[in-house]
C-alpha cells in the first residue's frame, strides 16, 4: 500500500432507493446532502468511533454497531491482509442527513466511513470495498441492501443485482438524462424500516412479477434514452411495493395526487418511507412540484419539507480537511 | 383511407421471446427466416384464408383459429371503422417458420397477416395494428404475449410492459450492440406450450422477484452499453423460468455446458423451448457454439440443428409480388 497518510476526510451523498419498481435493486445518488467522515491513522488497534456531531445522540459509538465503523473495519482489514503496517483508525462522524428520512442516512455514514478507510490506506478503486461498506450498511438493521450504499459510494443511478455478500458484487452504474430532477417531500413523522417491510408480500404471482421486472427494464431503458415521461409511467406501475406500503402514509394519496397534478412524471416512495419522490425535470416544475406536495401534506395536518435534487454523479469523495 | 391496392406480399420475421430472465416481455426478431402472407382484396365480406403452405396442413384454414386472419381481421375491421369500403380480403400463408420450434411461428403469421392486411388498406403507422396482431398471436393458443408477434411487427429487441389487450400497449424497442450474434439449435423433439408452461411456479418470493427483475434491468442495461458479457451473465442468473423448464428438455445441461465452453455469453430456453439459445458475437464464435451444440445432443442420441442469427432491424415489410 502507498500513499498512507495521517488523516483524510469526506463526504458521501445522500441516496435515494427503491423508486417502487426498483425495490432493493436501484439506487440514485443526491446532490446537495450528506454525511462527512474522518479517518485519522491510530496506533491503537481496530476502529474507533471518536466522535459523532448531528444525530442527536441516537446512533451508537460501539465501533461494532455504527455503520462507518463497520465499514471501516472490513477495509482496514483488507488492508492489512494486503500488507498495510496500519493498526486502527479513528472516525469523527458528522451526520448531514437525518435519520430514517428514506434518504439513506444509514448508508452515507458507511459509504463515508469505508472510503476515507481506503483513501488513508491508499485503497484506489472504490469497487474495491463494496464488501466492506455493505457489510457497514448491514450494521444498521441486519438486512443486505446494497442499494443505498453502492449509490452513495459510486455516485449517479446504480443498479443491484445482487446484494447478498456471498454473492459477486457487480452495481452497475446506469445511465440518466442531464436534465432529470428527483423532487423529495419528507413528511414530519417517521416510520420505521422495519415496519415497511412488513407489509410487503411474501410471495407474488408469476404474472405480477412479469410487470413488475418489465416496469424496472422500461425505467432503465428509458432513463437511458431520455425519455422521463416513459421512466414515470415505468415508476407509476409497480404494483407490488408502492400499493402495499401507501397505507402506512397518511395522505400517500393525496400527496402523489398534488405532484402529479403539478407535473411530476410519476411518483414513489423514497426508499421505505416515509418520504416520497416525484420524477420531475430541470426547470420551474420542480419547484411546483415540491411546493404542491408540501402543501398538499398541511392540507391533512402534517408538517413537511421538501428540496429538488439532482442524482451526484461523482459519490464518495475526498473534501479538504477543516 | 389512401393508397389502397389489390394486393401486396409482405415477409414477417422469426422472433425469439423470453431469453431467460426476459419471461413473457422481451422479445427479439430474428433475421434469416419468417413467414410470407399475401393479401388481396375481395368483395367478400371478411377474412378468409385461401391457401396455406409448408406447414404439412397443420394449420386451420378457419379464419376464427388462423392467427394471420385473425389479425387481419382486427385490422381490417378498423379500417372500416375509419371509413373503408373494401369488404374483404383474402390470404395466401406461405410458412417459412417450423411450428413449436421456439421461433414465433405463430407470431411471423400473425404479424405478417396483420401488416399485410394494414399495407393493402393504407394505414402506414405500424403501431396503429399492435391490438389486432396481437389478438392473431391469441388465436394460435389462448393466452396474451406480445413478446413475439411484437418482435416480428416492428423488428428489433422489443420489451412488452404488457400484454393485456384492455391495457395500452405499449412495446418499446431497445437498443442492442450490432455485433450481437443469436445462436437458435433446434432439437428433433416438440415440446407444447402448454406444458412447458405447466411447469412454471405459479408464485415466487419476493426476493426472488427482486433478483429476477434486476436480471431483466441488468440485461437491458448491458446490450444498451455493447456489454456483451454482462448481458450473457444478466441471462444466465435467470433462477424462475430456466430452472423450471429444464427438466423437460432432454441433455438441457450437456447442451448449454457444451454451448458456454465454445464461448456463449449465455444461454437460456428459446421461447417455451425445446430449442436452446446463446448469446454471441460476430465472428467464428457463433458457429462454433453452433456446431458444439449439435454435437453435445448429437452425442445424446438427438438430431440437432443450428443457426447463427442476427437481430432483424426491421420487423415486417413488403416484399415484391412473385
Amino acid at each position: 500500500m502507498s500513499g498512507v497518510r495521517s488523516s483524510v476526510r469526506v463526504f458521501a451523498p445522500a441516496s435515494v432507493a427503491n423508486l417502487g419498481v426498483g425495490f432493493d435493486a436501484l439506487g440514485a445518488a443526491l446532490d446537495q446532502a450528506g454525511d462527512v467522515v474522518v479517518a485519522r491513522r491510530s496506533r491503537r488497534r481496530g476502529v474507533r468511533v471518536v466522535s459523532i456531531e448531528g444525530d442527536d445522540g441516537r446512533l451508537p459509538l460501539d465501533p461494532e454497531r455504527n455503520t462507518a465503523s463497520v465499514a471501516a473495519r472490513g477495509v482496514l482489514e483488507m488492508a492489512r491482509a494486503g500488507g498495510s503496517a496500519v493498526a486502527g483508525i479513528d472516525l469523527e462522524i458528522v451526520k448531514g442527513l437525518p435519520l430514517e428520512s428514506g434518504m439513506g442516512s444509514s448508508a452515507a455514514s458507511a459509504a463515508a466511513g469505508g472510503f476515507a478507510t481506503a483513501a488513508l490506506l491508499g485503497i484506489r478503486d472504490r469497487r474495491k470495498i463494496l464488501l466492506p461498506v455493505l457489510e457497514g450498511e448491514n450494521a444498521a438493521d441486519g438486512s443486505w441492501h446494497g442499494d443505498n450504499v453502492f449509490a452513495s459510494l459510486l455516485g449517479g443511478l446504480v443498479l443491484v443485482p445482487s446484494s447478498r455478500p456471498e454473492w459477486p458484487l457487480r452495481p452497475i452504474s446506469l445511465p440518466f438524462p442531464d436534465r432529470l430532477r428527483l423532487v423529495l417531500v419528507h413528511p414530519d413523522f417517521s416510520l420505521k424500516t422495519s415496519e415497511s417491510r412488513k407489509v410487503l408480500p411474501r410471495e407474488i404471482l408469476l404474472g405480477t412479477h412479469v410487470r413488475q421486472a418489465a416496469a424496472l427494464a422500461l425505467l432503465v431503458a428509458a432513463l437511458a434514452a431520455g425519455d422521463l415521461k416513459g421512466a414515470g409511467r415505468a415508476i407509476d406501475s409497480d404494483s407490488v411495493v408502492d400499493p402495499a406500503r401507501a397505507p402506512l402514509i397518511p395522505a400517500y394519496h393525496a400527496v402523489t395526487r398534488a405532484m402529479r397534478r403539478a407535473g411530476a412524471f410519476g411518483c414513489a416512495i423514497a426508499g421505505a418511507g416515509p418520504s416520497l419522490l416525484a420524477l420531475s425535470e430541470e426547470g420551474p416544475k420542480a419547484a411546483a412540484i415540491a411546493k404542491a406536495a408540501v402543501a398538499a401534506w398541511k392540507a391533512e395536518g402534517i408538517r413537511a419539507t421538501a428540496a429538488v435534487h439532482r442524482i451526484d454523479p461523482l459519490g464518495a469523495r475526498e473534501i479538504p480537511l477543516p
